[in-house]
């Protein structure tokens, strides 16, 4: 008897009863600054008082193929958690508090439990950032992904004032680098990790610490920019510690990291032994240890590195900038 | 010898060519606000000055199942605007000038003519809404979307005067319902529509109205918030006219409608002709001819039609509210 949407493969109406569900959970990410109760077809967000000249830093990243492990394990939390990290990080590194959130979420069928999964995690990355979830858009889209499959989009943005904003033009020579040690791979590198560790014969041995979610720096970086001295800092991911931290260097300098100076996780070893990987190809795709590099005054980096650690990181002098060509210099040695 | 990141399906450098190959495009949408050069992991954007107590206003949506129909005429530019328009006619509902925009760009393989095609695409709607596109985010997915095929999800943020919001709770019997004619399907009912016009013998001629862009309507509601009297907006997506007036509707109102008042474009008869579709559903999946309707203080239709009309979009009296059980009626009569 007719088309209706429901046979085109669209239940508006389960939908609408998913997003419903999500209330109370996004309710543990409320700050003062969200009106609701309001308007109705957008998040609204007072911009916070106290700041003079306020300028907003805004990011979007998504999961990339990490979300291959978390089909593979049925396990959807992490990699929410992976998500607003990848922003937040990024928006951290201009010295900005992040302020809201928003996420996408694409699949072919809405599975509520698998998408329930999703905003836990979702939620429990903004708690960790500080930030509110704002809103989010849920999108069924049948023929696009495979069954039980999806893609994440996520959206970040903080404040800062315009005086505050960390910029690498004040970065020089003598400054010192302080890393932020990673949880692992975090959410980048996994086209290649998933080739070597999941093809191989230990695959199910590596499914959960691939799906360790990305740590959120968003305290540690406030803090060490509340010590004073911290003049950059670079989010390590696709691209590595040279490809990220270059980012930070004005013309004139560069960088020199010592790999001695932190752990190299076991699954990076792993990575390399089981793929036949070549050193400067494991650099450019993982983080290697660390998540998070700040360049610090050196006459500052106790004190920050105390900042570092009160806020519950663990923070690592791992180089030094000195004069030169804008390039990323690794101590050779043992590996 | 060994594994590379290349092989594992993934070319980092041909990533940030493409990227690198979109600034001159970009650029076209550049506000006085945005901050270059400094930062670098986020997009930075200077709150605009004049604003007492400003709040921000910020959406995220995708363009459903609409780019299937430009996957199989291989066409991208107009997918790009409507991703654009999804997010900044949600906003300016809020009565919010829009600011900044972000796109996720999320492929199996990355092929550099159509992404770009998309981009300009963006770039034309951040043009026609005034913001800035001011961050994206490129993601290469091996395995997850099949040859040729992409998903999009766009993050718009505004900002509006606290005093200004827009605001159901400021509706009242008597006022007047103002709509704006759209452009055909917009973004929403794609899954039905394809289904009936695709799968259908006279597919090809209905491929180029489906990809027809959606409307921005920034500047019409701008102009008529400007002008006066408005109340309240509602973007009509999925759940039509009735499924999105509602939601401006307090209680103890209801909305009436007037489907003679408009004209139905000739592809909401196809699909309904065609796939035999009840007028309930076809009420529910599409916006039957009305983009945008604004509620308006009935001594102020006329100036707010002026302005609309001057904004370069077509207004009409579309309806009433009354007091009533905060539902939409249509006055029935020939469909």
């Amino acid at each position: 008897m007719g088309t209706t949407y429901r046979d085109a493969g669209v239940d508006i109406e389960a939908g609408d009863a998913f997003v419903d569900s999500l209330g109370p959970i996004v309710a543990k990410t409320r700050r003062a600054e969200v009106l609701s109760g309001i308007g109705g077809f957008g998040g609204l967000f007072q911009v916070p008082s106290g700041y003079r000249d306020p300028v907003l830093v805004a990011g979007t990243d998504g999961v990339g193929t990490k979300l291959k492990v978390a089909f593979r394990a049925n396990r959807h939390h992490t990699v929410g958690i992976d998500l607003v990290a990848m922003c937040v990080n990024d928006i951290v590194c201009a010295g900005a508090e992040p302020l809201f959130f928003l996420d996408y979420f694409g699949t072919g069928h809405l599975d509520g439990g698998q998408g329930r999964e999703v905003v836990e995690g979702i939620v429990e990355g903004c708690v960790q950032a500080g930030c509110a979830l704002l809103g989010g858009e849920t999108a069924e889209l049948p023929g696009f992904y495979a069954r039980g499959e999806y893609d994440l989009a996520g959206f970040a943005v903080g404040v800062v004032e315009r005086d505050g904003i960390l910029d690498s033009a004040a970065v020089r020579a003598g400054d010192v680098l302080i890393g932020m040690a990673s949880s692992g791979l975090h959410s980048n590198g996994y086209s290649l990790a998933r080739k070597v560790l999941l093809e191989g014969p230990d695959a199910d041995r590596w499914v959960e610490p691939m799906l360790t979610p990305t740590r959120i720096y968003v305290a540690a970086v406030l803090a060490a920019v509340r010590a004073g001295g911290v003049r950059a800092a670079a989010h390590i991911t696709g691209g590595g510690i040279g490809g990220n931290l270059v980012r930070v260097l004005p013309e004139g300098v560069s960088a020199t990291v010592d790999p001695q100076r932190w752990e190299r996780l076991p699954i990076f070893d792993a990575i390399q032994e089981g793929g036949d990987v070549s050193e400067e190809e494991m650099r450019r795709a993982f983080n290697l240890g660390l998540g998070m590099i700040l360049v610090v005054d050196s006459s500052a980096a106790d004190a920050v590195m105390d900042a570092i650690r009160e806020a519950g990181e663990e923070p690592m002098l791992v180089g030094r900038i000195a004069e030169g060509e804008r390039a990323v210099h690794w101590v050779e040695g043992s590996a």
